[in-house]
């Protein structure tokens, strides 16, 4: 038996518990906020309640339910526990397919098209071939470097740029402090998928938006946190940028008077670039357990002082 | 020396004179209406003046500037002349980035998130994988055929109907009157890349829209006179269909006052799907003008019986 804790200050994980069961009948299963939570060996968890990990003696193993895990360890006391996410073959998937709607978005003028067509207005544009329009991933890893080669393949000049050096077949590559301002110069659609660290926090702000040439766009599906709103707005307003795509916010579900939901050539999604299915989330959880009780290395760690 | 005349009713092609005398200086061009063209061995041509050809008794070759053939056919008395067209490898990349777009736009539900948008609201719908989304390629021909395989590299569950039976690797074909029910029955997202013929004018119309199941969207790249708009939008209208991706209309530019630009569900775009580059169609025309005067095969030529 195994001693199970659902944890999220914003969401009722409680429909886990069944799915869980059914994987793993021995789990004893807790919800937040009940107390017995504070007992469990293993935190499965989407946006933690602050500070709980330090009332939780018996913990052994934080698990995210998603891709990413800013939110299980921001502002926790980890003291070395292994923290694990969830990787799903789909996730990649449905990235790749929102990123390409994006970029495609903006290379053959459908922003254009869509606010031409509010005034019925017909207006055609150039076609340029993909191996004119420049893309640039930030963020290499599992997902940004799927996206990027993906990209490659279909002709796009796809640019990377990550924090340590990576080499990428037929993506030019840029990391560092020093490659960025490279990197931004020769990128038309910029598409931002990196982890949420102290160090990437706010990168899609006034400083990125300059290095950008001018006409560039936004693909932005890493966290909220990453961007500038009121940047990306004074950007937005004085023509340097032609547009963004955006699907993650600070505050989720964007409030309705926030200025992005009305701002011309934004787009605004529902944080739905891609979900893992909660089949796989479930399944990995609990084959993660097992491997914790027979003492089995762990799938999926991540590098918690790195925080991915 | 070959004589060569430049005829559209509708647009000014005397802008590929310079073009074509740069690939062939020996030409002797004019543009209609200048009279010299009814004495012309090559007509150069896109929405050629009805019934123009049967004045021109020395014309051995019609030659479209573009990948379809058919306004430079219909109407005109053919007596066996060769008819070719453009064939340009970023033309089936334009297509399929447009193609792309449009199946990506209903599958990944950024047709709702745009909607939503109008009033800020916030609303995630599941993530289905690509293998969940039937999509259904009319038409199989040089630019259908390969969107159809691409598609199907990228997990969607491709159909592909067409007049002759074809068969092609992993897409599920129909082809013929009987099998355009089962086919439309089985889509989810229906694209067309037919070429215009009289058996395929009006195709997409009630009977095509009622055989399609409740919430399939179109993705129109083929030719305006496919598409019935009163019946488009009497099936958007009832709720059947579910949106809508056009590109050509049956009068381009579309009027301002035409109701699909303000349907709910459509997006209108220029018939900006994909076009050849003009260093490519000039290159084409000169090397079949040189074909014929060597009496070598031509190329890219197409059965005028079937109009493609």
């Amino acid at each position: 038996m195994t001693r199970v804790a659902l944890l999220s200050r914003s969401a009722d994980l409680d429909f886990l518990r069944p799915l869980l069961l059914a994987q793993d009948a021995s789990l004893d299963i807790a919800t937040w906020p009940d107390p017995r939570c504070l007992q469990a060996e293993v935190a499965v968890c989407w946006q933690t309640p602050p500070g709980l990990y330090a009332q939780m003696p018996h913990l052994r193993l934080v698990h995210s339910i998603a891709a990413g895990v800013d939110n299980v360890v921001a502002g926790q006391d980890l003291r070395g526990l292994p923290v694990c996410r969830v990787v799903d073959p789909l996730l990649a998937q449905g990235m790749l397919q929102y990123v390409l709607w994006g970029v495609l978005h903006f290379h053959r003028h459908f922003d254009r098209a869509l606010a031409n067509q509010r005034r019925a207005h017909w207006q055609r544009h150039a076609q340029t071939p993909a191996s004119g329009c420049r893309v640039g991933l930030m963020g290499l890893g599992e997902l940004g470097g799927l996206v990027a080669q993906r990209l490659a393949a279909m002709g796009y000049a796809v640019g990377g740029w990550s924090r340590t050096p990576r080499s990428l077949a037929g993506v030019q590559t840029f990391s560092g402090a020093e490659g960025r301002q490279p990197f931004l110069a020769r990128t038309d659609v910029l598409v931002c998928l990196l982890p949420l660290t102290d160090a990437t926090r706010g990168i899609l702000g006034a400083e990125c938006f300059a290095a950008l040439p001018a006409g560039a766009a936004l693909v932005h599906c890493g966290r909220g946190e990453h961007l500038v709103p009121d940047d990306l707005l004074a950007a937005l307003d004085s023509g340097h940028l032609r547009g963004a795509v955006l699907d993650v916010f600070e505050t989720e579900p964007l409030p309705a008077e926030h200025a992005l939901w009305r701002a011309p050539g934004v787009v605004v999604t529902p944080h739905m670039a891609s979900m893992a299915g909660f089949d796989v989330v479930v399944r990995q959880i609990a084959d993660n357990v097992a491997r914790l009780r027979a003492g089995r290395p762990l799938q999926h760690q991540v590098d918690s002082t790195q925080g991915y």
